[in-house]
């Protein structure tokens, strides 16, 4: 199951320095490889690890390519983070085993939804009526698509995601609640990959929209009539609320919370556990999140901040006493 | 599949100014209805996009009728928000396609488990011994019911939903954990609805109790032994710890945490991503969340933050110095 | 289904004050507990419940005997929740009811999984190609352990768990990501207990790694090559992102986040609710999260926090004007 680092370049590109015939056994990262192994260089801050790494060759920038020469072979490429990716792609091709049924006989499929013929629906799945599942598209075990939500091609959706659950809609009444239907359904572009147990409800009246390229992490929850602009990428335990605008090419660190009914422009990005209340409209990095302390310390803290703005006001009445003290 | 606006207002009453032969395609919001969509107006805030909608024809409020009046067809009631909910249901009661099997044949249901003969199981359910389900109640797929956990009337359970998993006791031991066998099970009252892939644990001794009329989002934790009162709605991806004692009428925004062992009076209502300490015996709104800003600002007052008792000393200091300053 | 006193301390210890063959219906809270019930007092501050519990039976620390003396028949032991543990456990098996097949009908087990004799796999589960499962492992209903993920012996998976979805890895190329194929696994040690649908991700090219006699909650995520140290527990909703290494014996309360690529020491105690944004190398209790109040006095806080380092400017300020001002 080895690759010739030849047979690589010849895949993947990249400047070869070092015999092509060498066998490549398996990828590994700098610090574990070994000679039989095909190690990359993300960050020029790794360079010493490079030094030390003892992998059969190494994948580097430009600007590494001297440090890369005192070790041994390398390829060297532009991105080689980039590279590094496509490598791993051409390694499970290569190492692919053959696959069963296209639709696992496990999973309960309604007549009236329409699959691909190149999809694949892994063990236990449900797709419901009106569903549609677009080409290469890969619903690992224990999904489910409800009712009339379409998912385009090329995504991957991994075991237990729900697509298509009712959105959360409540009119109160008298102390109780009475139910929304969700009449819309969830509509999910090409390239989307949504990570394990992740949901996606289906909109109230008018649908959710996942746009191309989208990725999702683990445990995701997206409520009703959200759109994820193209490229968006969240990281696991994120909470989108109904009715939230999200741009294209934003991301959104882990645990961070989006309120419903604001908006996110292209290209912001929001640190992990942040709580996003209003809209933003301006690209960039935004944060919100109590800093880490000792508990003794965030106890004292925590305490004061409960007084923070009586605080400044008794701040502002020095401010004011060491004015009118000042020699006119 | 089309409504009159006739066969609308005799389902659910209102005042109809218009054609009753008017025929509903679609129930659709303001900014997008078109002449074949009925819409209404929650909030007097959005009088601007009533007098700009196609919509066929609108529900309004009585303050709202003039407005209405201006451009065509609408519906007068005194909570349009509640009328729209239950257009929903008739929506959907009428556009009701034919219904599979009662018992969807992949579910596994325990011979030993009590099922209502008017409740449904869908796909790949599973409902272990002992476990009851209530009339009308419907699981939808990939639902799980554990041992002797008993679910009411009306209730509708999303996907992935686990009912009466193990709680998450354990005694320490010699540096390891001792686990605590959890004895007791789940209640769910009536007209519950609890969200996809939601997680209710089995209490330890006692039971875990969800009480009449509970709605949970997607994602949602409850610990062991927690009790959940009536009414009480929580948005995705919150986190109840055990022993909570959670009052009726309550809502918890997203992504907020509970501790265990305290208590909530009726009518808290927590705000998003917000921590419960402490118990709170007195209705109202609370909140802890760190205000989001651009991360730049954010660096530097969370640096300052971690000073903050430090700075009020240092206040104090001032204070007291400027009091000695001062003539006698 | 009862159990005599007699039999008890035959096989827990502790020494009886009462009569042995009293019989023991139920275990129950000091609070709820009547005349064929058995409770446990955890700490003395509960003492006041000791006294006036109705209990057949109390377990007692050395220190609480004369208070339980004066009211009825108790166990003493040092340690009495963890006498509650093992008495839990004796419980279950003393009510065990007949169990169905080893592996139920309806679970897909990839025909190159090896599953240990005494393994149970309950319904709709999928265990994947090259998986392993240990002796006398657990997986309740609807988990997917994936391929090549290895499970050690006496762990026990709750419903809905994922072990082995793909890590979230990608490659930024052009706005757009590329995937990098998750080539490595997940290994879990013995002991190992996961909640109800808790995902444990694969890693990119080494394994993610959980230790021996680790202990995880619900809805918990575990990003890819993550090491989760020896006996460490994690209460709901936690979430710990990629290569985040974690040491032995440490705990994380419900909702708290660590970021990726830092080291936390043994026996470090993560607050509920708490981001771990840098590595923590000395044991104790950290905690970051924004108290809760009123949300009228959250306000006046939140916005001056967000002055809050112009605030120290200011009281610099003055501090230096009033130094100016002493008579030297």
């Amino acid at each position: 199951m080895a690759l010739r680092l030849g047979a690589i370049v010849e895949a993947l590109g990249g400047e070869l320095q070092g015999d092509p015939a060498l066998s490549i056994e398996r990828l590994a990262p700098l610090a574990t490889a070994q000679a039989d192994a095909l190690s990359f260089l993300s960050h020029p801050k790794y360079q010493k690890e490079l030094v030390a790494s003892k992998a059969g060759c190494v994948i580097v920038s430009p600007a590494m390519r001297d440090a890369a020469a005192r070790r041994g072979a390398f390829i060297v490429t532009p991105d080689p983070y980039l590279y590094f990716a496509r490598l791993t792609q051409l390694w499970k091709q290569s190492h692919a085993k053959p696959e069963g049924a296209r639709i696992h006989p496990s999973a309960v499929i309604d007549p009236d939804a329409q699959i691909d013929p190149t999809a694949r629906i892994s063990a236990l799945c449900v797709v419901e009526r009106g569903a549609r599942i677009g080409a290469q598209t890969v619903l690992k075990s224990r999904v489910t698509v409800s009712e009339d939500c379409i998912i385009g091609a090329r995504c991957l959706l991994h075991p237990g995601v729900v697509i298509g659950a009712d959105g959360f809609g409540l009119a109160p009444h008298q102390g109780a609640w009475v139910k929304i239907e969700q009449l819309g359904a969830v509509r999910i572009g090409d390239d989307v990959e949504i990570g394990a147990n992740t949901c996606i409800d289906r909109g109230a009246l008018e649908d959710t929209v996942i746009e191309d390229g989208v990725k999702l992490d683990n445990l995701i929850q997206i409520g009703h009539n959200v759109r994820v602009g193209k490229n968006t990428a969240m990281a696991g335990c994120v909470g989108v609320a109904g009715s939230a605008d999200i741009g294209a090419n934003c991301t959104l660190g882990g645990g961070a919370i989006v309120l419903g009914h604001l908006k996110m422009a292209d290209g912001v990005h929001i640190s992990a556990a942040t709580v996003v209340t209003r809209s933003i409209l301006k690209p960039g990095q935004y944060t919100g999140m109590f800093p880490i302390d000792d508990n003794a310390a965030w106890e004292r803290n925590a305490a004061t901040l409960k007084q923070l703005h009586a605080l400044r006001e008794r701040l502002k009445a020095l401010e004011k006493s060491a004015m009118q003290d000042k020699p006119s």
